[in-house]
């Protein structure tokens, strides 16, 4: 057994993508996503997913190359080597960037995300060299399937017309029905039992009569509404005196801690996050301060599957709860998240999954859901296979594209259909 | 490879210890460990050690029966097996235990103690079955040795006469000009820099005079003063005031949160704990109020290595520093703490160590410093192997003895030379 990297591969590409809305506009036809091939002296690969845009990619360039000739199983000291790594200024606000959905833009951060698609990789052919599945050495599932939530958007039939884009078949989700007839199908096709919806895109009053009926229609089931911080402290309190006790947790309504604090002190509904504690920087103020009751963990910009099971330590410490986010990945990510997920004591809400809206995906075989549920894989690694044959023509449209569609921007896809779309300023309500 | 537990083995030992003085008596001629082997159905046999007093035993025994036949590589799974094992409440006071030095007593404790050793021999047994140390299990080293402190004791030159004990050389330590003695000879012997005293067994002003002339002899190095929450707050700050400039940390000055809280507001001489944070459920109040900078891990009573990495990770996230503490040990648990200090970032301070002072040890070959540290172990497993012969005639000493040193008890210990003793009221200065 070598455990030496003689090889890392980066395959950027571009995935299809659903027109799903969210407050800054809405999803690109296609998404970047970054694909990372870790291969071993005796030629096991392990692979790894995560943010595609040019800025991961310039990181993960270096970091590829400083890779090689380490050990696989040097997981701590992948951070170190992206530190080596600089990190183009212009890149990072040091804010929490508005104009995206995952927090704060900062250097560290960037690499982190970038490390995650590496540590991935590593498990994975780590895994695969010793026979064990990832969560073995992550200390072992505490749990056999890990629990996802349906992620209900609002949505268009299509693409603005003449864009180039894949079809789908969910049609159009704009108006409470919508969205319960939405809920059905991810519920029959996946069994789902809990709901997320992604607001923030209407006025919440509408965002309100949807969730109600969510609850007529699914009467019990946990509802999540998160506006990804649209909404003014008097709006969020608003919202959650109207349909506090029909939510398992309200996500981000206000943006940034101060904010949020401001929220928790004066109800009792419950707030989650993945805007304002997104690293472990931001972790002392908002615990401190109780502004937020459970943080949604997104492996790849915490920096791996290891950073997760430290931050859940770290939320156990402090009787926060955690679960975990999603934005647009793949079946690689999936799995990984599946992993960390059944090793984790204590997760106490279902996962947040875009999956299901993934037509495209780079494995053999797809992951499906039963029941609402992942089985955690018990193969060595992380128990999925990449398909070259599918990997080939994402690449390939990455290849060809000109450029608008590697960096993602739900604002400028906005306006191809509203030309004088703008991010909203914040808070919208 | 097969990596069921097919065997797990239990033998308490009593092991010789000098007479080391400390604010609750002194150390027993010899005191109680556990020594744990857990056997794979391919015959590999992985080692770890505890505390090994009966309260330690009685939840052992229940355990080993039920890790037989689960995997090795399951460890999350093994606090939640020792959950399954009851605990007599007799044997947890709930408050921290006076009479000892470790800390708060509960039951989940006195649980995680023992799952510490059994989480160490899976990860010994788990590392030579996949040919890989214990530190890549835990992510790999970040450093190739780790750095201990000389830790220096007031101490009688012999145990009282007519007890039985084993002869050591070291002499008597009872003044200033025989600490600086005792630690010229640790620092000869194996290399220290840095220095800690344990106090709390004479007035203040006569350690402060030991503090003083360690300064003199060794001027420049860290020095730690240790008085096991033996002082008030006003003393605490008095020694802060007189050698706060001359100290790395102060450690434990006062008993319990609330008042090391007292103590850190007022001043500016960080102040490290194995008393009042020893659990994870200590550990809100005390970063939220200050009260500490810096957490000393003993990883046998925060659950295992796994967890003293978690908690490097809380410590990290407040801003707060981690190093480890030690109480009498053998080889095994300085080869375990090694492994996850290598791994664990930041460690700003030299971890602390009662190895040089055990003559006798279960391994082939002991443990050795060099120039203060230990070379990090990179052969499979923890890299240290058991000596049956040596073994043999410790459990021998434990199972001849009437009972009076299977529970540690150091005012027990001081009652035989000073036969009014009894545990000093806190605070005792």
């Amino acid at each position: 057994m070598n455990l030496t990297v003689t090889d890392v591969r980066l395959t950027p590409i571009l995935v299809a993508d659903p027109p799903l809305l969210n407050t800054q506009g809405v999803h690109q036809p296609y998404t970047p996503r970054l694909i990372i091939e870790v291969v071993t002296a005796d030629g096991t690969t392990g692979v790894g997913e995560t943010y595609g845009d040019t800025k991961y990619l310039e990181l993960a360039r270096p970091l590829a190359e400083r890779l090689t000739g380490r050990r696989v199983d040097d997981l701590n000291g992948l951070s170190a080597l992206a530190d080596e790594v600089a990190v183009d200024d212009s890149r990072v606000s040091g804010q929490v960037d508005v104009g995206g959905l995952r927090g704060v833009q900062t250097a560290d951060k960037l690499r982190l995300s970038v490390v995650s698609g590496f540590e991935v990789a590593c498990l994975d052919a780590l895994g695969k060299c010793l026979g064990l599945p990832v969560h073995a050495l992550l200390g072992g599932k505490v749990r056999d399937s890990v629990e996802y939530s349906a992620y209900l958007f609002y949505k268009w039939a299509g693409h603005p017309e003449g864009v180039p884009a894949e079809q789908d078949d969910w049609g159009a989700a704009l108006d409470p029905a919508g969205i319960v007839e939405q809920a059905r199908r991810l519920t029959e096709r996946h069994g789902f039992t809990s709901f997320k919806l992604k607001g923030g895109v209407f006025p919440p009053d509408q965002e309100i009569a949807a969730v109600r009926a969510l609850a007529a229609a699914f009467p019990g089931h946990p509802l999540r509404l998160d506006p990804n911080g649209a909404w003014s402290v008097a709006t969020s309190l608003k919202v959650a005196e109207e349909i506090g006790d029909l939510l398992e947790y309200l996500e981000d309504p206000a943006l940034g801690t101060p904010a949020m604090a401001e929220v928790a002190a004066a109800t009792d509904v419950p707030l989650a996050t993945n805007m304002c504690v997104t690293t472990f920087a931001e972790i002392r103020e908002a615990f401190t301060r109780g502004a937020v009751q459970v943080v949604l963990s997104d492996h790849h910009y915490w920096g791996g599957l290891r950073s997760t099971q430290q931050l859940a330590a770290v939320c156990r410490t402090f009787g926060v709860g955690v679960s975990m986010h999603s934005n647009t990945h793949l079946g690689i990510s999936l799995a990984a998240m599946t992993h960390v997920a059944a090793t984790v004591p204590g997760l106490h809400h279902a996962c947040d999954s875009h999956y299901p809206w993934q037509s495209e995906d780079v494995l053999t075989e797809r992951l499906t859901f039963t029941g609402g549920r992942i089985t955690v894989p018990d193969g060595p690694g992380l128990g999925v296979e990449l398909d070259r044959d599918r990997l080939r023509p994402l690449h390939r449209r990455w290849l060809d594209d000109d450029g608008r569609l590697r960096e993602r921007d739900d604002a400028a896809a906005m306006r191809v259909a509203e030309p004088g779309w703008r991010t909203p300023a914040v808070p919208r309500w």
